[in-house]
């Protein structure tokens, strides 16, 4: 136990090097499995999950075999979804039976449901802790994206009856079960949530105290129904570090807590960037180049469909572009002005839509409020093409009075749609991200065009 | 402090209505105190603070003002730094003092930053807590995002040689000071930082029992000059709710705990987002219609002086766009492909350079990929493009091949171009976010405007 106090920085996170993967995979090709031992006995199980991304799947099983049953289990949990299935494709489910054994309730659902249905059931049935197995199948129903999904069962709960002397008993007979304790949860005997201890109390609390003298009755929960996101929002806005999950009428059943909301959280914002940017499925840098090439090409062919259509439409104005091509030179302005503009519009609202913590404006408010600022961008962006088309690019001031009042119309009616489009996806509950995509810049672009198109036949 | 069993709902958390934020605006018209103070009462601090966001600033500061000064203190806590300044400005520097007194050390510092120079040294000088005046003058040294910045002096320390017993009386002495506690830090003579020591195990160890026999020197801290990024990674990666801040030497100088860094989280990440979608301000949907404006304004007028460049561009061609006007209607196509290439490319690198569990892929191996993906995805998107031209806008088959192998160049040039921007930028400590907004769009534009122009002359 003792620590070398001239060591301080042994103390500091691990680093990951090439040279230490190699030295592992060397130890691997040659059975060395004291070395792997013991150096892994010096990491931390987060590290040694970072190492298996970094191996092939012979190696990294060989590695987890190799560990501790427990420690292997921390590592698994450890794994991404995607990875983890693959990884345990090469186990039995009796291995992962024993796995499934050690790891807290909500990450054996996890792991259960990346799954095929069958195999599953299998493990379940070679659970050798039976109170384990029974909270898995209280768990399974829920949605995984719900707090009934995201709950663990393992807590310490207290009847509000006892006395503090028997509440440190019940911390000692579950200590092992439930491993990150702050407080401990007051009960009635319908085991109706009335309050909690935090710890400290606890510690200071006279032996002889009731629980009903000294546990606060100011407890927040959720209900199981509640989404991921409800969640997320409740923890960060009271800044609790557990939130209890109960049933409609108020009985306990588990709990919550910050880091696996703030995976949560985190997932959420890279799920989101990616509808922004139009990739279709959750990938990473280091996925398989058909995946890479998979996710991206529904947004690249429906942008191309929408320019094919974008084509048919200059093209009725084909006598006009050859008496006057300066027209087509600035087909491009109108194009991106509409799609930034939309892309602006709609991530403003996309935000103040996933920010939960005041009161929605009124959707009268909001769209007027979205029309002041689009006039004003509209009359500078409008006075700014003038300029800029008279000056640099040094056309007559008829197609000059033309591309101001294009990109005036373009700038409103990109405005209004990137506000629409998001408001009217959240209403049909599609995650209203995907506006902030090329699905807004595609539609943006079609009626910039169309708009352009009309105004150079009325005024030219 | 005893419940009604019969109403389990009032534990969940508190919904705010315009109905409630009226009744409240009357009680304060007609300075009904009672009624407020009751109503407060019942809610807590976060819910408040919300209420906040909804009143003028009179009120607000009415209702501030009859609060408790300790309730008045976390409620100006949970404020966002730009409302807290503008709330704070009606307050005298005595006032704020009463308050920051009261505050946590990182929140005092906080508060103390939004302030004008002369008058944080006034609030400074007027603070009655002798101890947080010291703290607060320790932490004013860092930078506001670094580990230094964004932990508090507020923790329960420990030396080795202690017992158990003197544990508990540390915490009892420093109970009021320090309210969130889960585990105690365990220091040398030195204050050198040698582990923790968790509540559950105090509350379980035999009486007599030693620091030393208990603790466990498993304990991850960072240093102060580590960047928020690097904290919030890792706390994430060992799903920490507090780490230990060490200096150099390895002394424990204060804690940084996970609802600070959950905040942080979320505000990288809408930074990012915002970043994206060329957005150049920090704003959100209820600013002001000018602050508004002007958040949008710097990458509109940018983009249009690119498409002003785009327009003396094409228009070199003039006499092929009026000899051929079908070439001017694949301008769109030419720049939204490239558009959507390019910010799908640097979406994927932007977010791997933001996931720091791995080990970087080198630059050889990471451009190899791309070329690979880029590679698949521009021979698909080719052969798309001359389909469509040839089916959708019946052009001929010159004109149809010239768009393939346009659209083969730029889907090339878009990934490359969407690849090396943001590391380019992350090179120089430039958020590579914004290589995901307009200005990829725009140079891209741009490229791809060219490349297309010099195959029709090369073709055709």
């Amino acid at each position: 136990m003792e620590l070398n106090p001239q060591q301080p920085f042994e103390l500091t996170p691990f680093e990951l090097t090439k040279e230490y993967i190699e030295k592992i995979q060397i130890a691997i090709s040659e059975q060395n499995n004291e070395l792997i031992k013991t150096e892994m006995e010096e990491l931390y199980p987060a590290d040694i999950t970072n190492i298996l991304y970094e191996l092939n799947g012979e190696d990294s099983h060989y590695l987890v075999r190799l560990l501790d049953k427990k420690l292997g289990a921390e590592i698994i949990t450890n794994l991404d979804t995607d990875d983890r299935k693959k990884f345990l494709k090469n186990f039995t489910p009796q291995e992962i039976a024993e796995y499934v054994d050690l790891v807290d309730s909500d990450d054996a659902v996890d792991i259960l449901n990346e799954q095929p249905k069958d195999i599953s059931e299998d493990i379940v049935g070679l659970l050798k802790d039976k109170e384990q197995a029974r909270f898995v199948n209280d768990l399974m129903h829920y949605d995984e994206d719900s707090a009934g999904g995201l709950m663990q069962k393992e807590l310490v709960k207290i009847n509000i009856k006892q006395s503090v002397t028997e509440c440190v008993e019940e911390i000692r007979r579950q200590a092992e079960d439930v491993e990150n304790v702050t407080a401990v949860y007051v009960v009635d005997d319908d085991i109706i949530l009335q309050g909690r201890v935090s710890l400290k109390k606890i510690i200071l609390a006279k032996r002889g105290s009731k629980i009903a003298d000294i546990y606060s009755d100011d407890i927040v929960s959720v209900k199981t129904t509640a989404t991921g996101e409800e969640v997320a929002d409740v923890m960060q806005k009271y800044d609790l570090d557990a939130v209890p999950v109960v049933n409609i009428q108020g009985r306990l059943l588990g709990r919550i807590t910050i880091d696996d909301v703030v995976d949560f959280i985190t997932e959420q914002a890279q799920e989101d960037v990616q509808a922004m940017t139009g990739i279709s499925e959750d990938v990473e840098e280091d996925d398989s180049v058909w995946k890479l090439v998979r996710s991206r090409l529904p947004w690249l062919i429906g942008g191309m469909c929408g320019s094919f259509l974008a084509a048919k439409l200059i093209d009725n104005f084909d006598d006009k572009l050859s008496a006057i091509p300066a027209i087509a030179a600035f087909i491009p302005l109108i194009g991106s002005t509409g799609g930034n503009v939309g892309i602006q519009s709609s991530s403003i609202i996309v935000q103040s839509l996933a920010d939960k913590s005041g009161i929605d404006m009124p959707l009268g408010e909001r769209l007027f409020k979205v029309l002041k600022v689009a006039l004003l961008n509209a009359l500078i962006a409008g006075m700014f093409a003038f300029a800029g088309s008279l000056i640099v690019d040094s056309v007559n001031v008829q197609l000059s009075l033309t591309i101001a009042l294009s990109i005036f119309s373009v700038v409103m009616l990109a405005s209004l749609m990137g506000t629409i489009t998001p408001l009217v996806l959240n209403r049909f509950d599609i995650n209203p991200a995907i506006a902030s995509g090329p699905f807004i810049t595609t539609t943006n672009d079609l009626l910039g065009y169309g708009v352009y198109l009309l105004i150079v036949y009325l005024l030219m």
